[in-house]
């Protein structure tokens, strides 16, 4: 797949080794979180909120609720950074100035619209898909006032980078000589057992959907 | 402890039983969290980057190298939103609609400034202390040229909000009969065992630092 292009907007300027501009990369960040926190400006002051998403191409669906801040501020056609981030473990140098972490995360900008009705069940289920693969034909569909409830906005990527860090710590030299540990400490995302609802009515088996994604992870 | 008052940029509009004012709660959701995400505006077009951060009291304490965009950004004194979020489950309900999330974000409001050279020092280890307790105490300190390339950033907390989510589905009454799973799957974070440096020249032992983090999640 191609890249993004370059600009003063999207170039990682510190470690740029670290800066990866391809949508297989990016693509990937994105599609291995949960959420994403949405960056907008409302009278110069920036908000950043946490939010469910999907991804189907260059384009990102975020929903909510119609008269939420985030929903009506996007929809203005306003400009957006939208940044997903995994932190896969903590790096332990000799030094502290040498500590950091692994991660990968993914900047991404781009104006948002609202998506016009008779779109929103197909973008929903971008969302759905994201999240829970195969739940979508486990649950009862939206009906016409859920899905009037509902906003979706659709943002097209306009430029994005991502930034990884993996491996080990690098200290000065002189330093690997003291008797400091030093290594990687891993973080794991794991599921627990499902927990059935306390007020289900019948004795139903886990959905397909949930075995999958414990699988998968 | 007390609360943050109140106002429009502060208030969770969206399920406002959600929302949290109270420092406790929201030191709690912000002392959990390893990252954060900053957010802050150039020429109109906002930006959002995750970092490691450290919290005394209403203090945040960011660092990073001097010339990075987001350290020459905030500290010309610009507003800033920085936001924690924990993803503890995701919630399936009977219908689409009502699927969710439980989870614990923080949204903070402020200005940052520059920390001057005489206590760099102790706001290191504030962040250290925030992400591995006891590991100030086990590696080489900064020193002089470190902590020159190093900026640090303080912003005292103007105004912030948490916004929690428990508990299973809530679905439309007549839902309740549909032959659909509902529950919780919850997300748990893990610690892998720890990883030695493959440079490591002796061979030494896991520190307490990381043995007590282990222990901790």
């Amino acid at each position: 797949m191609s890249n993004f292009e370059k600009s003063k907007r999207n170039t990682v300027k510190r470690v740029p080794k670290r800066g990866h501009y391809d949508r297989t990369t990016i693509y990937e960040v994105l599609d291995a979180a949960l959420i994403a926190h949405v960056g907008f400006v409302v009278d110069a002051q920036p908000f950043v909120i946490p939010t469910l998403f999907g991804r189907d191409g260059d384009n990102i669906y975020l929903h909510g609720a119609t008269k939420s801040r985030m929903i009506q501020s996007l929809e203005q056609g306003v400009p957006v950074c939208i940044t997903v981030t995994h932190v896969d473990g903590l790096v332990l140098a000799r030094s502290l100035f040498h500590h950091s972490a692994n991660y990968r995360s993914a900047v991404i900008f781009g104006t948002a619209k609202l998506v016009p009705e008779k779109e929103k069940e197909a973008a929903l289920k971008v969302i759905s898909d994201h999240l829970i693969p195969g739940r979508w034909d486990e649950a009862r569909l939206p009906n016409a006032l859920e899905l009037k409830a509902t906003s979706i906005l659709k943002l097209t990527i306009e430029s994005a980078s991502a930034k990884i860090r993996t491996g080990g710590p690098k200290d000065e030299p002189e330093d690997y000589d003291l008797p400091v540990w030093a290594g990687v400490v891993p973080f794991i995302r794991q599921l627990g057992d499902a927990i059935v609802d306390e007020d289900a009515k019948a004795d139903l088996p886990v959905p397909e959907s949930v075995l999958k994604m414990m699988q998968s992870v």
